[in-house]
């Protein structure tokens, strides 16, 4: 006879991280993969959480000036050869229309006709389009700045994908913004990656370390990119969010120009910042466990779902009432300013199952209320961030009354816990051989070791050990990593001066 | 000299409709045109308002038990390929790609390269590629309903393009269904129908006339469309929504089948249904006169916009500092179960050119407030919907207490306007020479005639007259129209027995 699992994912973390990723994902309900090679669809679960992760976003950036347009799907090719690093950056996976129709081709099916005089390419990022209007909308000094962003799909032809972490067609959101001078360049680049930091962190529980990129590594055509780096649970860094400074680069390529208050023409300095769906991804290799997602409280489709058990009892009516009050009673409290979200499941199922499938969706409160619990005036419930196991019998009113408190305290210890393993799995490195041994193998987490800003050097140390530097943090970034501030050295490779520690990881 | 207009649009709706609607969309700053054919750019304040339509459908939707979810931009021509009517209907006008790169062409440019075994269409409508999701979840009669909504991108390639009413790519929800019944797709099909004109008269305050279309008109592959058609101010329709049952076609060329409680395979009944950008085309065209875009203040970017008039205040910052303590105290008020949502326009320019920016903008409730407005506590206030040289001047508490009554009536103004309109523009017409003249040249608005239902004669008239069959109207549908039930009769085309008086019309 087979043994039953211990747990409600096949393999799990320990067995084969990618693979239990897939189950996770699958399990959760959240996304699966289409016909369309490389393109994902996204199940209501998946993109009721990425609704929530919008309306939060959302809300940030409107609250710092911005506000929100749309622009075409399409860039004429034209405009991507005007800036040389971002077409070399983009052409080689890029979705290209070349025909307007589809016709009969004489043998039942269709052909591609109608060539188009240039051909388009689907969009993998939008500065160039937005660059133009940008280029018609400012004259004055007076036009600036301009502080818009998009929510849209793009595309990008990646040859191997994984849901949510690298899809050709993803869905997420780009700020593009013109400025005066470069110093409001510099300060809405840093602005938002401050807005995307404290988004990882207070809503998604999930620590990150703010920096700027290595040279080698900036978006194509960016002056300086800085982003937020987080640590998975296999110990690899995830890229979760990006903020460029573009200098004068994209605005020179498109002609942002604009009538200084010295009556003089002046090219507009340019910013670009993006989050996507691959937040998701990070979301669930933070949290989840070997039974599947755990969701942040502050981003759960759902806060508490109730179960209402009523195969035994004497009379269900009354059970399933029950249950019912107790959902309007909590729709009446609130979490985070919002009202409590609630699911009541009184789908015709077995229990057991019933109860796996809220595990593996990553519900964090789950009821299950029978008619005894009903006679007692309680509710028996289970924390996501605790065992499946951890039951307990709570009075309803001290359950009404202690809810808010609950989900704020599951925020909380994702959040501690994810910056505990981090801690566990960084490590100040200063020799060579010890950072060649750090990450020999299938081994490493988060090395903090010097270097002296080579790109070549860092460049051989990733053929060699698939080893990147993640970032050039930013000060304070890693104090608590350091138990101390960052102070110079000498790089680990050549002896050279290095300013400061920067932080190398395996990376998705 | 040149004469002052007398309008701060030009030319009038008078003088030449088309271009006076072009002028509105750009004194407003809604959108324009891009470099990418067909392809527009939408602007802050146009986006807005779209924002502001998708969360009140996105609420009716979701209040009706729908979830949302997001599919592949991409569709395999294959797919297409299945349903002859659908791919007859789309196949003409469709991006398609052909490549997934581009490489230099050796003469300093790039070209396409990287060819796709299979071309992909830029999807025009996903029926099939949600059709194929679909095929996956549905295996039982417990997995249906399944009731799914997607807000999307498509892109249809159309030779003659207007700003958000014809244009190659757009923005639109696009909601899809399946069922086990025909009974409750129908009902499904109807539900949403009704959805839609509620939203078109309750929101957007626009009258419509619900029904269905004639066979000739219906979606392709669809076996019923109902849509709901709004009279224009140049007294031309615009079919403003559909909703289409789709029988088993499209479950039949997908495979959507499910084990029913007879343990038999079924193929499911599905429905499809959307609106689009092409919303904002119809608000601007029902609302808007020749001064600029009217706003029904549900949907409104904002409500009130307050303008300081500080340039000969003796103390500016007390002006000031007044309007924003009145902007905080409105924040306070709430419209329509929201915050009033208010502009402070405190730019640096012209007064009139500022007050004239708002008008044309829309904008429900104007405000200035200048010194002696302060030292009377009081503001003095215009209406949109009123004319622009009617101001007053009005107590600051007064104008609190009551500023949601008077969103309230700007609302139902335009409502019981637009319906004043369509009502003098619409005849019950008896005889095919009355018919003809009622629509000779520029002339005509809805016509409420008898039809036998053949289509050959439907085609006629459309080629003779330009005119068209809007809908078969719903019982009850245009009863205030005709001053009482549509009862049986005789077409007036060919004397034959007519079942009901059918709505004719020019169209966008
Ligand atoms: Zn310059
Ligand atoms: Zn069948």
């Amino acid at each position: 006879m087979a043994k039953a699992p211990k747990n409600a994912i096949s393999p799990t973390r320990a067995e084969d991280y990618p693979q239990w990723y897939q189950q996770v994902v699958r399990a959760a309900d959240l996304a699966e993969t289409s016909d369309v090679r490389g393109c994902m669809v996204i199940k209501p679960w998946g993109y009721a959480l990425w609704e929530n992760m919008q309306a939060v976003l959302d809300k940030m950036f409107k609250d710092t000036g911005h506000k929100n347009a749309y622009f075409p799907l399409f860039i004429p090719k034209s405009y991507l050869e005007k800036e040389a690093e971002h077409v070399e950056g983009f052409a080689k996976e890029c979705a290209v229309v070349t025909h307007h129709r589809l016709e009969a081709d004489g043998e039942g099916g269709l052909k591609p006709a109608g060539e188009l005089e240039e051909p388009l390419v689907v969009r993998p990022t939008s500065e160039m389009i937005i660059g133009a209007s940008f280029a018609k909308w400012v004259e004055s000094y007076r036009d600036l700045p301009l502080l818009i962003n998009q929510w849209a799909n793009v595309v990008r032809w990646e040859m191997r994908t994984r849901l949510f972490l690298r899809t050709a067609e993803f869905l997420w959101q780009e700020g593009h913004t013109a400025h005066a001078t470069e110093q409001e360049a510099l300060d809405e680049t840093a602005q938002m990656h401050e807005v995307y930091a404290r988004f990882a962190e207070d809503f998604m529980a999930m620590p990150v370390i703010k920096g700027a990129k290595p040279e080698h590594e900036r978006f194509p055509g960016a002056v300086d990119t800085l982003s937020i780096e987080a640590m998975m649970q296999d110990k690899k860094a995830l890229q979760a969010g990006t903020s460029h400074f573009l200098g004068q680069n994209f605005s020179k390529a498109m002609g942002i120009e604009y009538q200084g208050e010295d009556k003089q023409k002046h090219h507009a300095w340019t910013t670009s910042w993006g989050v996507s769906t691959r937040l998701i991804g990070g979301l669930i290799m933070t949290h989840s466990d070997d039974d599947g997602l755990i969701l942040p409280p502050k981003l759960a489709p759902a806060h508490v779902v109730i179960m209402p058990i009523t195969f035994k009892a004497d009379d269900p009516d009354a059970v399933l009432a029950y249950c019912e009050k107790l959902a309007e009673d909590l729709k009446q409290v609130t979490y985070d300013g919002q009202p409590i979200r609630v699911e009541l499941d009184n789908r015709d199922i077995r229990g057991g199952e019933k109860t796996w499938g809220w595990v593996k969706k990553g519900v964090p409160i789950r009821l299950e209320i029978g008619q005894r619990d009903m006679a007692d005036d309680s509710v028996f419930m289970a924390r996501r961030d605790q065992s499946p196991k951890d039951k307990a019998g709570v009075g309803r009113q001290e359950f009404l009354d202690t809810v808010s408190d609950t989900l704020a305290d599951i925020q909380n210890t994702l959040f501690e816990r994810a910056k505990t393993f981090r801690a566990e799995n960084s490590r100040v490195i200063n020799a060579r051989d010890k950072f060649e041994n750090y990450f020999k193998g299938d081994k490493g987490g988060f090395a903090l070791a010097h270097w002296n800003g080579d790109v070549e050097v860092a460049k051989k140390i990733q053929d060699d050990l698939a080893v990147t530097i993640r970032c050039i943090p930013d000060d304070g970034a890693i104090d608590d990593l350091l138990g101390g501030p960052n102070e110079p050295g000498k790089c680990i490779f050549t002896g050279e001066p290095s300013e400061k520690r920067v932080v190398w990881s395996k990376a998705y």
